[in-house]
C-alpha cells in the first residue's frame, strides 16, 4: 500500500491529530509541505484579530477528528487497535462517543483560546500581534477548570477518559494540551492529581513521543517550521 | 422491550435531539418531566448572563449527539435505518462524520448564540432579562452566513450533505434550527436557495413534525411547558 499523504505541518494541531492515530495504527505515510503559514505570513498588517481567529479555529478545528477515525477504520484493525470501541458492545462504544463528544464540545471550547491567545496569534500576526487579550485568557481558565474537575471525577473511576482502555476519546486531547503546557497557565493542571497521571500516560505513548517531537515548544518568527 | 425513559422537555434542544432520533427508528418512549426550567426561574435575579450562557450551553450541547448514536445503533436496524452510514463502505461512513463535525464545530457555534440571545436568555432570566446582544448576534450571523454558503456549494452536488441520503449528520440540525426559524434572522436561509429546500425536506419527515409540535414556536413567561 503507497503511504498516505498528509498535507501540512506538523506543528499544526489538526495535522498533529492525524498523525497520531497514522502512528498509533503504525500505517506508513508522508508529508506533504503546504505554505499555510508562509500565506498566513502576508496577511497585512490591518487583519481583525477576531476574525483571524475565527478563520484559524474553523481550519484547525474541523474534520481531522473525522480523518482520524477513517484512519483508524481503515488501519486499525491490522494494528489489533479498537480505540473507537467498535468491536465491543454498544454501551463500550457509546462510553467513547460521550467522551469524544465532551472533548470537542467542553473541553477543546475551553482549552484552545489560551492556545490561540498565548501562542497561535502571537506567532501568526506580523510583528508578534497584540499581548494576549487576559479577559479572554480569564474565562477559559475558569471554563478549563470546571471541565477539570468533572475529568478528575471520571478519572478516579476509570483508568481512561471511557474506561479502563485507551480510546479516541483520549488521544484526541493531545494536540491542543501538547501546546497549552507550554504555556505559563500549564501548572493549572497540578490542582487534578488524576487528570495530570492521565496526561502524562498519554505523553508516554511512543506514538505520541514520534508526533510530538514535530511540535515545537518556542515558535520564533522567521524559524523553519 | 419497556419504553426508553426520555428525562426532560422536548422544547429542550438535547431532549429534541434524542426524541427526534427515537421517532426516526420508531421506538417506544416515556417522557418525564423535570423542573430543570423551573429549577432556573428561582435562580437570583443578579446571575451572571455569560456563566448562565456557558452553565446552559453546556447542558444543551453535550453528549447528546452520542446518546442519539446509541438510540441509532440499538434501535436503527429494527426500522432498516443505517443514518450512520454503518452498513456503507467506510468512505460514506466517514462522510457522515465529516458533516456531523461539521454541524457540531462550526454550524453549532455559528447559530446558538443567535437563539441564546434571542429566546433562550430572554426567556430564562426572569423578568425577561436584557435585550439581545446585538454584537454577539452580529457576529454569529455572520459566521453563519459563511458556514451557509459552504453548505449552499455542497447541497449543489448532493441531495443531503453526506451523500443522497438523509444521515445522522442532516438531523443534527433540526433542534437550533427549529428555533432559530422562529427569529427575526430566519430570513437569512432565503439567500441558500439550497440550504432552504433541504431544510424544507429535513421539516417534512414525519418524525420530525411529531418531535417538533411540541417544541414552542412562541415562548411566554408563566406558560405551561
Amino acid at each position: 500500500m503507497s503511504p498516505v499523504k498528509v498535507f501540512g505541518h506538523p506543528m499544526l494541531t489538526n495535522v498533529a491529530r492525524v498523525l497520531l492515530f497514522l502512528e498509533e495504527v503504525g500505517a506508513e505515510y508522508e508529508l506533504v509541505p503546504m505554505d499555510f503559514v508562509a500565506g498566513e505570513h502576508k496577511r497585512p498588517q490591518h487583519v481583525q484579530l477576531n476574525r483571524l481567529r475565527r478563520c484559524l479555529g474553523s481550519k484547525m478545528a474541523t474534520e481531522s477528528r473525522a480523518i482520524a477515525k477513517y484512519i483508524l477504520r481503515k488501519y486499525g484493525g491490522t494494528a489489533g487497535l479498537d480505540l473507537l470501541g467498535e468491536n465491543s458492545g454498544i454501551e463500550e462504544l457509546a462510553m467513547v462517543d460521550v467522551w469524544t463528544e465532551v472533548e470537542a464540545q467542553q473541553y477543546y471550547p475551553a482549552i484552545s483560546p489560551v492556545v490561540f491567545e498565548c501562542i497561535i496569534i502571537p506567532f501568526i500576526i506580523p510583528g508578534g500581534g497584540a499581548a494576549p487579550n487576559q479577559t479572554v485568557v480569564d474565562e477559559s481558565l475558569e471554563r478549563l477548570r470546571g471541565v477539570l474537575g468533572i475529568y478528575e471525577a471520571r478519572l478516579e473511576k476509570s483508568r481512561y477518559l471511557a474506561g479502563d482502555s485507551i480510546s479516541f476519546a483520549d488521544l484526541n486531547h493531545i494536540p491542543f494540551t501538547f501546546y497549552f503546557m507550554t504555556t505559563p497557565y500549564a501548572k493549572v493542571f497540578d490542582d487534578y492529581p488524576k487528570v495530570k497521571a492521565w496526561w502524562e500516560m498519554l505523553m508516554a505513548r511512543p506514538a505520541v513521543q514520534r508526533v510530538c517531537k514535530h511540535m515545537p515548544t518556542e515558535f520564533k518568527l522567521g524559524a523553519q517550521y
